[in-house]
């Protein structure tokens, strides 16, 4: 057998023992041992095909390209969104590898997910968008009909309230994928809420807009009908393409800044009325309880917020030159700055963004540092919006909306996020105040 | 069997009657037929799980959130990279399907394919990138290495200078995908190559770099030294995460605005040098043939160049509203405007860019058009960048560069596209001067 032989690629049902052999016998061409970590994985990780590793890849053929494809990443990388251990599986949260990313882009295939009742399978073909209520025209659009419509494209965030919900009152999580990875960015495409809205005949008395999901949660929101004439769109793509199916395929409404929970995947109707409706899902869940009691009504926009993803929680790094990266955002619209500190906030240095900084927008930033190996420093992060906002510490937002509840509160925590290098080079999630 | 069985998808191994009847017993319970056109298909397209499909999906729970996922494409997609038939598929492309292309951002496992020795398989932790020749310390880094200095993203096009070499003499494929897709855009991150030359220490008689990839082609092309200071990447990062296999995988060089082939794949070593190396493929091959038999030295700039993905050919249209969208792009700068003709270049109406438009990257541009039914109309576009060329018609290239050879010439063709509606609504490539 060759060190490369592509009718052996993409057999999963290999057996473990199987796959030892195989590479112990590819690689042995080179003179390597079986002993190699990976020989022992027993499959590709999800998303890649494995492949035979010739010893000299400029001495053998690759793999020919196929004759129809629609590519996977390399069996070496293995970045997986983790989900949060929930009572079931159906409701419940993955989180996007943040420690890992690279720019402003979320993969799809790592883009954080946050269902009520699992992902919806919904056939393009048979699904509708129903538009009524307070409107001179209600009416069914087909998803061909949609896609007739002037489209739009843009750079937007995605956050859960519920990012960082794990981390009021203690550091829980041990890494920037636990604290923060209900977060992503991805190139949406779609037609502008107003245009069908204008469609349809929006009346003069209306305030509010019920938008619905078409899966088992017929998930429910309210939102203001000046927001959704000022920039919400319904989106049928996500980087490129179709939306995936946990991002709401074939249709999901985007309500640029507003928390994710209102961003209605699997849209199948709109409502249009004189007041909001007051759903379980902005009453009983997803508001803001204040030191009183009562719930904040109500609190949409996602505040700015930022955070260190390298180096971050459950790495260890060695003395020297590093490059701090890190991502920010705000749903009030564009990053202005972000400051970093590797001293716990005493003194601060302003970093890089990357460019172009877009407005509701992941925004990269870096700025380089020398560790000298001594201490235990504490890093940070603290970004400004063109809101002129400043993202809190912790204890400022305990402060001001109080710890209610067993882990304090729930949403929209975008306190600063703390990192702490100890003397070995490992870092966890420490709070700093 | 309950209608949503997660303990049966991804089953690829499934026959495809068996999947007939699993399918037919599935909807059975929603009183479907076992006819939809979904039912006798054997498989999920490439990059989806097939699952099966309920009838209203409100009334039953999806597909739980899995505890570790890199997730895929819905089983309703079927866009696919298609290969050009080569001799060999090991030297061989794929296109990306710009007919549904979506925003900017091509999603990666569509972005366009170009191997010389198919896609090499190699090992992140014993690949290594060797800087040598007029240089003060020439070294070998690897690829954790390379991943310490500062690093940079950019969203870019990349597009193979053998682009629509088929379409010279007379229109030769059918669809947007073959006359156009090899460009794909993505959002690239890397060291800046400047920054690796600095620390080589680059000496002052230096003007030309190879660079070599570590594919079984042993890929080499030239570069300038005043590129590769101004704007290179050392590039290990595609849309957010590792670059995709048949992109280089761990490491590719990112020359903005160059042709394809010099952004050498698998990168393993740059050689520093006072001349250029004059290698296959800047000399016998990727080289411009002026109507005198000689051939220019050098044309590594992609020129500007525009398309209509829609409507494109191989599709059809009915009477009534469509927004005509498509891509534009420049090697050498910024695409500064876009004019459409709906009357084969008799008039034009300037169309609307989507912002952020960014330098050497795909911008999307459309226009409402009204189509009333009557005419063949010719579609075309126009695009200008910011150094004031505008994109010229095929008569005007030919007459530039003329037709050498059995299908004309063969690189950098970016003259204006046409498309002609027929009476009927399908949409062909047409020559239209």
């Amino acid at each position: 057998m060759s060190s490369h032989d592509d009718t052996q690629d993409g057999q999963g049902s290999r057996s473990p023992g199987a796959r030892r052999r195989f590479i112990g016998r590819g690689l042995g061409l080179a003179g390597a041992a079986a002993s190699l970590p990976f020989a022992a994985r027993a499959a590709a990780p999800p998303g890649a095909v494995e492949r035979p590793v010739p010893a000299d890849p400029a001495k053998v053929p690759g793999y020919p390209l196929e004759d129809e494809s629609y590519g996977a990443r390399s069996q070496f990388e293995t970045e997986v969104r983790q989900r949060y251990k929930t009572a079931t599986p159906l409701s419940s949260w993955t989180f996007t590898p943040l420690q890992d990313s690279l720019g402003i882009v979320t993969p799809s295939g790592l883009f954080f997910e946050r269902s009520h009742a699992g992902t919806a399978v919904i056939d393009p073909r048979r699904h509708t968008l129903f538009v009524h209520g307070l409107v001179a025209r209600p009416r069914k659009y087909a998803m061909r009909e949609l896609k007739r419509f002037p489209s739009i494209s843009r750079l937007l965030f995605l956050e859960c309230s519920g990012n960082g919900l794990t981390e009021w009152s203690k550091p829980t999580m041990p890494t920037v994928q636990g604290t923060h990875g209900l977060t992503s960015t991805a190139e949406w495409t779609g037609v502008p809420l107003s245009t069908l809205l204008n469609e349809v005949g929006v009346r003069a008395n209306a305030k509010w807009l019920l938008a619905e999901g078409d899966d088992a949660a017929a998930m429910t929101r309210s939102i203001p009908i000046e927001k959704a004439m000022k920039d919400c769109i319904l989106a049928y793509g996500q980087n490129g393409e179709a939306l995936r199916p946990e991002q709401g395929y074939p249709l999901r409404l985007l309500v640029p800044g507003y928390e994710g929970n209102m961003n209605i995947k699997w849209l199948r109707r709109l409502e249009i009325s004189d007041a909001p409706f007051m759903t379980r899902e902005e009453t009983s869940k997803y508001t803001d309880i204040r030191p009183d009691g009562k719930a904040v009504q109500f609190s949409f926009e996602m505040e700015a917020k930022s955070v260190i993803t390298a180096p971050s929680g459950g790495t260890a790094i060695e003395p020297g030159f590093h490059e701090i990266t890190g991502l920010a955002w705000s749903g009030r619209g564009t990053i202005r700055r972000v400051d970093v500190s590797v001293d716990g906030g005493s003194t601060w240095r302003e970093a890089a963004l990357q460019q172009p900084v877009l407005p509701i927008c992941h925004t990269r930033f870096r700025i380089p540092w020398q560790w000298d190996g001594r201490g235990t420093p504490v890093l940070q992060s603290r970004c400004v919006d063109d809101t002129g906002y400043i993202q809190p510490t912790l204890g400022q937002i305990i402060a001001l909306r109080g710890l209610n509840g067993p882990i304090g509160s729930v949403y929209h925590l975008n306190a600063i996020q703390s990192w702490q290098v100890a003397s070995d080079g490992k870092v966890t999630n420490v709070h700093h105040y």
